[in-house]
């Protein structure tokens, strides 16, 4: 390893804003103690992320139970002019919560409520705070589900902001295809609807496009109107053995290109297969494997794996491992979304650096080909995971953090992956959203010309820039 | 029929704005006689569309053959401050097209070329000119094709800017959901790229959603990427009679609820299928029908269809009647497509006026049944067909334009519609766009606040409103 010692240039613009002492005082004669915190606990647990970055707590927490709290909230922020992050389960990865610019966080996790079950139309409207886990329970007696899974436990608002999508959205779609509508509280602390709850709309305006992803920079998202499935009749999920990630990639092409309509497939390398097994006591052969479900009616089912099964064969392909029962299931999807942790297993004390790119999928084994030799190259430990079926892979670093050099190594491996993916015709991120780490990786993406239509927007929506500034782009 | 003989007050508000000579000079210096009309023909041709609207048409027409011819009209009409209206096919229903403020109509309909097939990504990208059977056909022998159908044979720009859907758009989503990037010059004559060729992104804002069904105020659409889609295996389409509007409704309600992946599926009620077996000399039953058709393997068209017979049998439907080789089911849709014109056809000389509300599907049922009820009690001549698996339907009122009376009734009907829609959740428009026509139904449907936030943004993006001003809303 070979690269500077000094990382000053990879770490955030921290330019705090104050905070006047009559913001405080009136957001503590508005709340009172049981919400709003000051204590330091609660503002650092309010000040971090999954990412790596270490900046200053925000000022105060807010827990907002109501939008006419979170409206309350943003029109004092406004008029003082102090800078709001919205906060829902704290599992976004690239920065996103984190007090650049100071100010407050205003926590929305007790919102947490189903406000209508829709069943007949195969919607349903929430709260922000709401967890996807939560959702699916309270849902679960009307035989309806809501599919987007990006791993973590995240807030369905959290979810919004960031654009998320997971393992099922090679099937389901993202977080773009399935909110319907939201409630936003404006920077003006204005309350807003931007939909209904038709499935499809001509009608002005796409507002609800424009706040998802926006990663709480144009306002706080408060009740969220999301579409709905019903669960399948038969799901059956499926392991499957390769030789090489270049084979089992080119079986999830095929798969693709054939129009298979597939509700997961994911592939996990040799290496993260290893720390998965020693992480979640499993056996899996320590090869690369596609991890795969299929929903439908019996027959569709068993047509779908039968033709996944050919074209994986004809790739060398070992025979299909079948998870049956819901329990199986569970367990095998539970050890696919603990990669993070059964990575950090295998390097105690090191930190994950997660790259996020997403290509067209004729070019996915070429991308991922070509990373793998330049990370093994790079000395590096990684694992590597991904929802192939949307061109979508993540190399998760494992850094020490006490040793910088490992810091910038991965940095500049992680730009290497952006400059290739974007050759390819893809983007720097696929579903983490772009937060504080990949701001630079936006721009390279999109040119000057496009940001500067984002910040237009951001302008023309937040003139004070007090929601969650000094994110996505900088101003 | 009791109304106002006036329909003063259902016209758009006109206001021309001066276009200087000296800008028309400049135009004439950069593109000469054969992209550059001021013909009376071609500016009345420019200057309407299938809206009940009539405008004075605009000062000249630019025929763009390029990005650069796009990006330099622009830029023109920014420095004298002169309206510009993108046209692509004319085929919109909502008066987008009209010069209400003067300006100039640029035609892109030469801007009809396939740039690129990356037919193993499914995604091809094209200029805006190019029509959608024009798309079709060009990708015809990669197997695969580009699902979304209006009806007509619109321009792609023009159905990414009315964010438009049609027949398909129950399985394969609408222009939302199937649009992945755009090239945009805009109202300062930059050119943008919005988006990459991946399947999903949480790159920054969603300008493409923004962009998709802005209807021509926030810029000029030079390229479009879409996705496309494997031709399926086996397509059956089937018609079914119903003894009611009503038992054929609740037939696709339960389809839908079920989850069957059904194609499409399409209401036509009996007066309607009187009018096409007229217009279009075929012999169907003249009852209300659905028009229904399957995509898949043909084991999962086979079990979709009979899932679908089964629960129209509960409702009293007929045995399907199927429509097995491509010419029939062309025939059939064709039909279908025809329906405006089968429907003028029965009243010669009318002009139509069509309602586009969408609901959610529970609330279908009602919503058609109780708008019958209404049209009926008017007396006014209609038809109805809907794309009722997304919720969507539309009546055609044709009224006499020498009737002001009836222009009035109509829009009245119109009215009470869309305020039913809304208290049920629906929308003012599925699929047609605001244009000139729902201004006041876009501001009902959202409230101030939300129509506040649009404003915005077209003021910040395009200062000097010279991006088809006066649609969508009032500045």
């Amino acid at each position: 390893m070979n690269a500077p010692n000094s990382i000053a240039h990879l770490l955030p613009d921290v330019r705090q804003r104050p905070v006047p002492e009559a913001f405080l005082e009136a957001l503590a004669a508005r709340f009172g103690p049981e919400q709003l915190s000051t204590a330091l606990a609660v503002r650092e647990q309010h000040g971090r992320d999954e990412s790596p970055f270490d900046v200053p707590p925000p000022t105060a927490v807010v827990f907002a139970q109501s939008t006419q709290d979170v409206a309350d909230t943003v029109r004092l922020a406004s008029e003082y002019e102090v800078p709001v992050i919205p906060y829902g389960a704290g599992s976004s990865l690239e920065g996103h919560l984190l007090a650049v610019q100071g100010g407050i966080s205003l926590d929305v996790s007790r919102m947490n409520q189903v406000l209508s079950i829709d069943a007949d139309d195969l919607t349903v409207t929430v709260q922000p705070g709401i967890s996807r886990k939560t959702l699916n329970e309270a849902v679960k007696h009307t035989g309806l589900f809501f599919p987007i899974d990006p791993g973590a436990d995240a807030s369905i608002g959290g979810m919004c902001s960031t654009r998320a999508s997971g393992t099922n959205a090679v099937r389901y779609g993202t977080m773009r295809e399935n909110v319907l509508a939201l409630q936003v509280v404006t920077p003006s602390g204005e309350v807003i609807r931007t939909g209904t709850r038709a499935k499809k709309s001509s009608a002005g305006y796409d507002l609800t496009r424009l706040y998802v992803g926006s990663e709480g920079t144009l306002g706080v998202i408060t009740e969220v109107t999301l579409r709905l499935y019903p669960l399948p009749e038969a799901i059956s999920a499926a392991i499957c053995s390769f030789p090489s990630v270049e084979a089992a990639v080119r079986t999830v092409i095929q798969t693709i290109q054939l129009g298979v309509p597939i509700a997961r497939v994911e592939l996990i390398d040799a290496g993260t297969v290893a720390c998965l097994n020693r992480y979640s006591k499993l056996t899996l052969r320590e090869e690369p494997l596609l991890l795969m479900e299929f929903h439908g009616t019996p027959a569709s089912v068993e047509e779908q794996a039968q033709t996944v099964q050919g074209i994986a064969r004809e790739f060398g392909g070992q025979d299909f491992e079948w998870a049956v029962t819901p329990e199986e299931r569970t367990r095998l999807w539970s050890a696919r979304h603990n990669a993070l942790f059964a990575g950090l297993q295998s390097r105690p004390g090191a930190r994950p650096i997660s790259t996020d790119t997403c290509v067209p999928i004729s070019r996915l084994a070429d991308c991922i080909l070509e990373t793998i030799a330049e990370v093994e190259a790079s000395g590096i430990p990684y694992f590597l995971v991904g929802h192939v079926g949307d061109g979508n892979f993540h190399v998760g670093f494992l850094i020490d953090p006490n040793v910088p050099q490992e810091r910038v190594l991965a940095e500049d491996l992680n730009h290497k992956l952006v400059a290739r993916t974007l050759r390819m015709g893809g983007t720097c991120s696929g579903e983490h959203g772009v937060g504080l780490h990949k701001m630079g990786f936006l721009l390279e993406e999109t040119g000057t010309s496009a940001v500067e239509v984002m910040r237009s927007i951001k302008r023309a929506l937040d003139p004070k820039n007090i929601m969650n500034p000094g994110k996505i782009f900088s101003l």
